[in-house]
């Protein structure tokens, strides 16, 4: 019996076992959500490198400057107040709090401290759940920049951005995200078509009703269209979009669920290809040529459509939400171009058309029956409707104090020359 | 005995213990899994710089365009039919099968189901197997593109595209990695270097021999140079290809196998390596220059060569063995200009020439006994036929129909002003 | 009882469990190791992005070479000598040794070989970690690529990257990370502020005293600014040497350890905003514009002052590590002018005065009371002086034999039409 006793002594090694197991489980659900927080981070240089190839040459470092400087204003903003206003830890569903205990830790905490202990169900540790916010946050601001390029006036922008990033964007989150209202109510949006991706197009849309066109493309009622600089900029950034779109949807599942995730970016990957085959046709029935950049756009458009329920669509219904994605995204450009709102890069048409696209579609499409068209609608105009105002108060007041729009004298001749110094391009080849 | 038998009880625990272990070592598989397949998608940016960055600025937007939508062609034809085809679950060896219940599988569950409980003995979940799988496939198609670039006819590219991968890379495929007939012979292809690249390099040849050499190229048997549009493009795209082929190569283990994945990928850099520097010392013989070009195509030749037995080789074959690689491209190439074969960016020469003599040199490098050079040979020269064969028809039968290339006056003045309304660079500054 | 005694004897798998944990565990850290020196990798494109925009256009090829060809010598000297004078294994302290043992092993190895059991406590492979150290071992020369850019010749480039990545690095490396000298008296270097930066950045500085500066760079004591050639290359190579610090501070872990991996990620990403805000603030002052160079060499600043700390800074202490790298690259680069000596993009600001700085930061910052600043400062000197003293020689010794300058009338007109035969850019649309 003793030996008996003693190898029985053993067994609460199980329990240990399971606690190891555990860790396990974390260290690598935490190195997916690690990794793609790393993926969303290089969507900032998908969009530069997508603003940057359909702007204009004159305006390179401009537009670089605004993409380069967007992430660093949206992770710091996220870490001084984004982050504890977005994740609140509401106890009852509401519109408004700040968890102001997270602040103190996250600030002074040392690096190492494990303030992650069963943090998210063993998801990721706490670090890292700031992190991938963080990441997520400032690309809301990004969508604006390239909608209002080649005209904003760069402090109002900067303005703009530190008010947008730091407090709509994170507020609106917490409604759903954070456990508030819009939640409770039963709305649903996977990773972000939404809150996301509709919140910065709404910001781009009242930029660009506020900012107006761009000198000479309008004329005579035809839409000039004005040659971006460098087209493979354009697919370089549209190729890191999709790459980063693995971590934005993949990473939304908060954890590395082998079957989830894997289904996501499957979904995710098929809304892409779907996304871009609509607006190939589209653009090739409305314009009859082989339109590239209609073809990214309609991919970016099948990436933002399908967001807001890659974990919740079949792949048969992936492929036509894509696709009516891919359509939308031609039919929308051509739409506001007829009310002369210029927007430079199509960011209206890809992040809110596509965006609201996506979200009304998990009510039709959902494979989870408690989602409903009804209840996807509220959501969509709560949100919308504070982000438009939110955003149209922010850049109104802009523009009757600091003046939102460069002089016509630096539009013309190019912001690059005047506000940074140097050209975008120089290629010459003799001293 | 109470206390004693109620810890005993806790023994059964064990059994969900292994199952817990299991399921986490699966979850890290598939994250691994998962991120080779990012890795290989933007592999098909890679692809877009190196033929957007050595081919004329004239055609840059063609380029891209191509590039663009081959992996949405790839994607959508691997989940429609090449998926089922080319995994078709052999019972025995075979040459032909089509998996037609996967095919509503696939299409019809819910994202989220899991359909891939023990699946791939736990390596990976049945939706990533598709998206890994998918991406590979697209590859072979676009290693075309490059070849025949600057005067193909965009219609039958996209049509020969939507054949070759849809129907001839799998079904080959299917021969080795689907468990047909190549396989039950002993031949032996790790990552590709016959199945993805010869494949691909084979269909290149017949475009280039049946598209013919571009306007100037070959002058007094001469080959004229024909300067690439940017350089920096095609360094960029060398790099995302070596980066890519950390999945490529990585991902082809099937699992995270630590001391697999690792050495595979040690193997794997050390073929580029010496791939590059053999590129490197072989231009500098052959053109008494220092050839940047040959520097970028011995690394992609040495990564190509590797890739057959990148498990099976050891690190002092492996440096060999790229080092061939490096030097062969540079023969290739200056053999396939004598012949006036002209391809654009030597797609032929890395994909095709390297991806047989990789093939082979596992026939004489492989640690692994059971591997024979014979059996490589006939391996090689099965697939080589199947796929020069298939891609000469697709194309001839395109030429004697509705044509494969461009009209001259368009092959002049570049396809993108004509076929696509846009230009590649539009470097001005002033209004 | 038999039932009970079966039961019982199921008790050992506990054993078993344990392994099981232990190879899943390790699995997961090996796959964060592996995604981590794919990431370090892909740095080699953010430095050629860097250098090449930075750099004048009719330098482009040769730039591009230089980086191309500088990580295929780095892996292979590393691989030939670097990896096993780098980590020798100490028993005692000391300043210098070789594992010979190691080499055999590695060389001639089938590529499946497990020599990696109970290696490295579990934290990774034995192939990871030459692969992750070798790609590390690359950048610092690199580092001096880039500040004598334009007018060095590129056989003495070769030659001294040659030595100074497989002699002098690891030498110096193996005094800290091998477990030599440094280690034993308390010297603190979490990523190589100090090891790889600082190392690098002596480099430079001694090429950059030797070499010369432009002709025509100053005049009149006045710095005279050569326009890089594309701005939005620099923004590239800016982005993905922070994506690839993802990796470099990340993978410096040596693990997957979730609570502080991601805290280091966290701290890495708040170094560079803050870098990046500094160097736009103080070039803002200094200047009077919105110079996006400074915002990006900035964020480079940031990134190589936090380095050397990242798990032992709170997020509070990074910030300002942060902001005040981002100051001191402007000061440093306006010092350097006022000497005359020519840094083309700026290199030795980022990382020889940030990575001094970083490394005392950490006398100054760190939490853990172990470290001290005449510790750190004593290691900063020890390295700094072997570092330069070396590079000062090798360069010197070149000079004196060789030459290490190009010929007044190949620097005017360009290094690339005169070494490489091709332009980097053809930006010309008719035939």
């Amino acid at each position: 019996m003793n030996s008996m006793i003693a190898q029985v002594s053993d067994v609460p090694a199980v329990t240990d076992v399971s606690a190891e197991i555990a860790q396990t489980l974390l260290t690598t659900n935490n190195v997916w959500m690690m990794l793609c927080t790393a993926m969303v981070f290089i969507m900032h240089l998908g969009f530069a490198g997508v603003e940057t190839g359909f702007g204009q040459a004159k305006n390179t470092v401009n537009i670089l400057f605004k993409n380069t400087i967007t992430p660093l204003i949206g992770l710091l903003t996220y870490a001084l107040v984004g982050f504890f206003l977005m994740y609140p830890g509401f106890e009852t569903p509401g519109w408004f709090a700040f968890d102001s205990a997270g602040w103190n830790m996250f600030w002074f905490s040392p690096a190492d401290a494990d303030v992650s202990a069963d943090y998210a169900s063993g998801g990721y540790t706490y670090w890292t759940d700031f992190l991938f916010q963080a990441m997520f946050a400032a690309t809301a601001a990004t969508i604006v920049s390239g909608a209002i390029a080649e005209r904003v006036k760069i402090s109002a922008y900067l303005v703009f951005t530190l008010i947008f990033v730091g407090l709509v964007y994170p507020l609106i989150g917490s409604w759903q995200w954070g456990g508030g209202t819009l939640k409770a109510m039963g709305f649903y949006d996977f990773a972000g078509s939404t809150l996301v991706h509709s919140v910065g197009g709404w910001g781009a849309l009242a930029g660009v009703i506020l900012v107006g066109p761009r000198i000479g493309k309008y004329i005579d009622g035809k839409a000039i269209s004005k040659p971006g600089a460098s087209i493979p900029l354009a697919v370089i950034g549209t190729f890191l979009l999709w790459f980063g779109w693995f971590g934005f949807n993949g990473g939304s599942v908060l954890s590395a669920d082998p079957a989830l995730v894997s289904s996501v970016l499957v979904i995710t990957c098929i809304g892409a290809t779907a996304g871009g085959l609509g607006g190939f046709f589209a653009a090739y029935f409305a314009f009859k040529r082989l339109d590239l950049g209609m073809l990214l756009n309609g991919i970016l458009a099948g990436l933002v459509g399908i967001t807001a329920g890659a974990d919740v669509f079949t792949p048969a219904s992936g492929i036509l939400i894509g696709f009516i994605s891919g359509i939308l995204v031609v039919l929308s450009a051509v739409f506001l171009d007829k009310l002369k709102l210029d927007d430079v890069v199509g960011a209206v048409s890809v992040h809110l058309t596509c965006g609201i696209w996506g979200t009304l579609a998990v009510g039709i499409f959902s494979t989870n029956p408690e989602h409903s068209f009804i209840t996807q609608l509220i959501g969509v105009a709560i949100c919308g409707a504070t982000a438009f105002f939110a955003a149209f108060a922010i850049f109104y007041t802009l523009k009757i104090t600091v003046g939102i729009r460069v002089s016509e004298e630096h539009e013309r001749s190019g912001l690059d020359s005047h506000e940074h110094g140097i050209r975008g391009y120089t290629i010459v080849f003799d001293e």
